[in-house]
Formats: structure tokens, sequence, C-alpha cells
């Protein structure tokens, strides 16, 4: 992500993809009556990656898109759709709840993946929402089979993932090629995420598409990275779901009949990787700026780790600290916090080369205070925006993480038993 | 511990063991004008055990007392004093910080050690409070100099002790002993801990004295063990301070002439660690009760786990996390946060074999929610004290953990910012 970037950020969700379709409605799954269901279409094969909880507990359409990725995953392009429902997770509902998840795929493939020849195998599934529960078939096989796809539903099926969030997230980025049809390559998604679930779970969710042909050892090795920098370095309140998952599609509908697939050996892969970064980067800070109760995002930077690796453990460590969390939301400039979860993170760090900044204002060198101004250090976290620095002084390794604030009304809204 | 118990639980605090005055007073270092500076002495040289925050970041009093262990950990029992202050945690204070800790040691040894022969080098310390700001020599030094220690001034130094803890927290425990003076040995503690130091830092300090005459090596064995059970199993909000600390001093008071020193192998060691058990145990769920904004006790009990290990990672993720915190303020017999929080722990863990119980209720059975009563698990939420109990099913690991909720109090306690 050093080289510059050959790319254009655009407005839209997964249906600015050529050859995308996406639809939500509600199923009365939710006792809000919120839309809950929906489903995204690729007209033609895509090749499929994706990155699931490793929550040792899973959800069963995560253990079903994981099978379903180790089929599609060895070079056979054939992913086809993503459905997905929201107001119950179908997590931790045994035998029966993987069942139903293939119920989904077959209800998807009889209903509107019939018109364009999807199988039930093509199909990944997502859900969202209380945990343990079954679901209600009853009402989620005719949502699922009602849904009407289209390039317009990207709005509804953004909509239909929505729990606790407030704003439905989309990014979208795009980059030229010659001879692609149109002349350029887009990648786009949409997630939902803003900790948990009420009264029971937190999920995020992202699915995203491209255009571009993309073989599939590649197109999970790009995933991969792009989510090690974005949802992995989001930390809202650090309890990891059932049912996390990413997935990303790519069909080609973009890509010069008999043209290679991007492989990661071409000069296009540069700019790919740049947009599907963008896309990634853009949904995770957008959760966490939505982060329930939050009124601040919080932006935490680490340099000069002895690797990437430290730095990413140093970056969350910090991010995810209840004590710097509650400190944020005070506006306090309390860099004992942040040095404190640096020191526990794990990482190796010398306290003595330890450099604090916050905002503009360096607060820490060499493991002591500076003559730094409280009132300037107090004003850089007035915003609802607050940047942290760490450069450890070790070696080369820097990463970001990014969270929010931790807030009275966090709790009531993890408190409050909706029986 | 599975033995019968042999020991009496008493009231009292460090001078309910023979051989131990203790002695605290205000030497305005907190800006409330309470207690901050305060003193444990043996009037005997004492064995002395020790362990400390893993915290890569480590306050100079930290560093200072692992030196001293370093020496009189090597069967050197020449342990004589502790000396602590509250209102500033000297952490982060560079060299200059190292030599305050210095001249705490030589201003007990000049004041109050000196009637009873303690050299510098045979004091501990420990500081809790405010990160990063130099500790005001000018005040504490008078303040440890003009220290009145005596077997009443128990209750005084454990004040000295306390930050944002709303009870001081003492246990104490004796067993028989024959041919010890009195018949019997007794093994007390003080301690605090309540989450953070406004508006700075977290920090458990705990001391532990006993009329035991003990051999070092088994000493610190003995603590170690005692201290995996109790206060590495509380959780309050999971960041882990600077200047943790727990010292036992052993100085053999209550010990025949002659009778060789506990090591291990002999009768006495077993109600030895009870009574060290029972004493940290008190203390540490003492500190979980007295949780910053807490309004609930929370057990989590797991059995069945691979190991004992297992059992203690499983049970810390769950007491640790902040959703199941957030469902115990509000009674909410949240099972699905329990159940993810386990999957998360990193242990080994079979969804499927997965059992849970909110109090007497149980709600998950093989991994899939019982025919429970939602009322009865909630009635079991609504109290003081909340036991929770995970079972894996896997073999014959058990421990527990201890915690509290999160309410909107915490976040309040901590945003504040008192400038």
């Amino acid at each position: 992500m050093t080289d510059t970037p050959q790319i254009e950020v655009v407005e839209g969700d997964i249906t600015a993809v050529q050859g995308f379709l996406a639809g939500g409605d509600r199923c009365g799954l939710k006792p809000s009556g919120r839309k809950d269901v929906g489903a995204i279409l690729s007209e033609r094969p895509a090749m499929a990656a994706g990155t699931f909880t490793t929550n040792k507990v899973k959800a069963a359409p995560v253990l079903l898109c994981q099978e379903a990725l180790a089929r599609v995953g060895g070079g056979v392009s054939h992913a086809r759709a993503i459905v997905f429902n929201s107001g119950n997770a179908n997590a931790m509902t045994g035998a029966a709840g993987l069942a139903n998840a293939r119920r989904m795929q077959a209800a998807f493939a009889e209903g509107p993946g019939s018109r364009y020849g999807v199988r039930p195998e093509e199909v990944f599934v997502a859900s969202t929402g209380v945990i343990g529960v079954p679901l209600d078939m009853g009402k989620l096989v005719p949502g699922i089979r009602a849904l009407a796809l289209s390039r317009e539903g990207g709005t509804a099926a953004v909509q239909a993932m929505m729990t606790t969030d407030t704003v439905p997230k989309t990014a979208a980025a795009r980059f030229a090629v010659a001879g692609a049809n149109g002349g350029a390559v887009t990648v786009a998604g949409m997630a939902k995420g803003a900790a948990m679930i009420a009264p029971h779970m937190a999920t995020m969710l992202a699915f995203v598409g491209t255009d571009a042909a993309v073989e599939g050892a590649y197109l999970q090795k790009a995933l991969l990275h792009a989510v090690q920098d974005s949802f992995n370095m989001i930390i809202i309140d650090g309890d990891m779901s059932t049912n996390d998952t990413t997935l990303l599609l790519a069909n080609g509908a973009a890509w010069a009949p008999g043209r290679e697939p991007l492989d990661g050996s071409q000069p296009e892969c540069v700019p790919f990787e740049q947009a599907l970064g963008h896309v990634c980067l853009g949904l995770a800070q957008a959760m966490a700026r939505d982060g329930e109760g939050a009124t601040k995002f919080v932006e935490v930077r680490v340099d000069g780790a002895a690797s990437d690796a430290d730095a990413r453990t140093v970056a969350r460590a910090i991010a995810g600290s209840t004590l710097l969390k509650a400190a944020v939301l005070g506006a306090d400039p309390n860099w004992g916090r942040i040095a404190c979860a640096a020191g526990y993170a794990g990482a190796a760090l010398d306290p003595d080369r330890l450099e604090v900044t916050i905002g503009r204002v360096r607060v820490v060198e060499a493991g002591l205070a500076t003559d730094y101004d409280q009132g300037a250090a107090a004003a850089e976290m007035q915003g609802k925006e607050v940047r942290l620095g760490v450069h450890l002084h070790l070696g080369g390794g820097s990463a970001t993480a990014w969270g929010c604030d931790l807030t009275p009304e966090y709790v009531r809204l993890n408190s409050d038993y909706t029986t």
C-alpha cells in the first residue's frame, strides 16, 4: 500500500459492480418489523474468497460457508450468491441449525436464483442476531423466495443486514483497466456491525464484490491481506462473535474475454489491492464510527515496532483498552493508559524508548513525560475524531487500529434485556 | 486445596500476625488530604516472596522489589519492611523515579526503621496512583520518616493504600501448630484495588504476612500457587497495571526455636497453604466486589476443561467479557455471551458438548438451549451475587474467576478528568 494510489474512490454499494444484483425485505424475524432478509447475486459465476470468526463456537452459516469455500476455493469458480438474514444468528442451534442454513440455500435457488440458474451449493449464507434460538423458517423461507433482486436493490440489501447499526455501511473504488468493459474495474461492498445485536451477540458481516476476474488462491490471499489491515484492526468491545463473516466475490464481468485473471503477477494487481484495501478499510472504519453508544472515533497509529505484527498487537491493545476508551469519552489526555496498554500488549517494548503523541502533541518521549501543554493535549481529545500515536523506536513495524469511546449509553444498550 | 480445611478464619489485618507492626498517615500526595503513606514492619528478619505485574512498563518500585527479591530469594532471609504510598504510581519516571524509590527505602530506614535496625536494602517499596508524574519527595520523605508503627496501626496502613477503593480490604486465617508461640500460626494480609486510580491507572497491591518460618523457595512457590487461583482470577476491566505487586513476608515469630522452617515436606504445609489461599482469595474477592462502579459480584466456575490452565483461560474470558458484564448489570440471562466468550477464549472446546448454568438453572446442554424457564434464569441474575457455570465435558480441568458488572458509573468514574 506504499504504491501511489491508482484508484478512484466512488460512491455506491455492491450493485455498482458490473453483474451484481441485490435486494432486501422484511419477513418478520425482527420484532421491530424492519428489513431482515436479503441477498446478493452475481449474474455470472464468480470466484469466491472468505474469512470467518476464529471463535470455536461457530454459527451454522459460518460452517456452511467454510465448507463451500473449501469447494470453490479449489479453483472451481462457481459462487453465485449470498443470502442472509438479520434478527437471528443461527448459532448454537446444532444439526437443526445447519439444516436450516442449507434450507436457506435451497430457498434462494428455488426462488430468486432460479431465473439465473443458481444451484443451492453456489449460495453462501450469513446470519446475524440472537444466539441459540431456532430460525423461524416459516417466515424466512417465504421471505427468501419472495426476494426481488435488481441493480437498484443495494440499499434494501444493506438495510436488511443492519441490527444495532445506525447507518448503512458501503464503500466502493474503481480503477482503469484497458480492455475491461467500460474501461474500469470496480470493487464495492457493504457491511454491518456496531458491536452486538440486542440482546445477544456481536457480529460483523461484510460482502464485497468485484468485476475483475481473479484467480482463486490470489483472491483469498488479497482478501486476507486487506482484512488484516481493516476488519482485524477495529475494536469496539473485544468480544468476538460466533458469526463474523467476510465474503469476496470476483465475477470478471468487467474483464475482457480471454484476458488472464489476476493472479498476483500482473501490474493491475496493484490497483486491485488498493481498491480492495480501500473498500475493506472504509467498511471497517464505518463500523468503528458506528460503535454502539459511541460518540467519538479513535485512531491509534503505532510505529517503530519490531515487526508489523507487533505493531498490530500494540495498536489493538490500546484501541481496546476499556480505560482508554473511557478516557476518550471524557477528553482526558491520559497517556498513562496508553503506555500501560502498550506495555501489557505482549509485543517487544522498551519503556525507555516509548514515545506517545495525542493528536499533534508529543506527551511522552524516551519514556518520560515531556513538558507538554496540558490544555493543548486536552484540546486534541475534544473533537469527534481522536488520533493517538505510539512510537516504540525498536524497528520498522507499523500498524493502525480504530475504535471508539466507551459510554454509559453503550452499557445501557447492552444491559437492557428485551424479553 | 481438596484437603479438609484445617484452618480457622479470623478477623484482622497484618498486625494480627505476631511480630508485625503497621502504620499509615497523610503526607499531602493526595489532593483529597486522605492518608497516602504507610508501612509494614516485621520486628524480626523475614523471608520474602513476591509476584509482580508482567506489564513491560514496570513502575520504579516494582523494579526495586524485583531486584530485592533476587537478593533475599537466594535463601537470605532479611526482609524487614514494606513502605508504600498512594496518590502517585512512580511509573514512567525514569532514572529519577528509581532514585526516588531508593530514597523511600532510605527514609524508612532512617525514620521508623531505625528503632529496629532496618537497613535500606531490607525495605520493599510499592506505589499506586498517577503515572508519569515525579513523586513529591518534599512531602513523601518527611511523611515516611514521621510514620508511627504499632500493633494497632493496621487500619491506618490499609487506609493509606486505598485509592478508589470504597472499603479497606483485609483477610486472615490461623492454624494450630504444636510448639509454636501461642500454639498457632497466623497468615494475614491487606490489599487495595478497585480498577484504577483517578485519573490514571489501575493497580492492585497486596501485602501478606505470616509468623510461620518458611524456607525461601517454598515460600515463593506457595505464593505463586495462591496468586494463580486468586489475584490472577479476578477481572475488573482487563487493564493490567504497571504497579501490581503482591508481597509475602514470613518472619517465624510463632515458630518454636530450632524447628525446621516449612519447605513443602511437612504436614503443616497443608494448613499453611490453605491459610495463604484463604487470605489471597479473600483479598482478591474483596477487590472484585469493590470494582469501580460495580453493583454486582460475579463468580464464573468452569469445569470439564482439558486442563486447569484451559479452565482458567475460559473462566477469565467469561468474567472479562464486556458484553457479559453489561448483561449482569441488566440481570439478563444472556447465555449466548457466555458461550461466545468461552468460544473465543482460546482453550480447547467442543461446542456440541458445552453446558451452561446460570445460578441453579441449566440453560445450555450439549450445545443447545434447554427448555429452561426464562423467569427462573432471570431471577438468578437479580441478586447482588451472580454465579455462572460452564462445563466443557472434555476433561478434569476446573477453575473459578471473579468479576463484577459493567455500569454507567464505571464509565463516568473513568472518563472524568481531574485537572
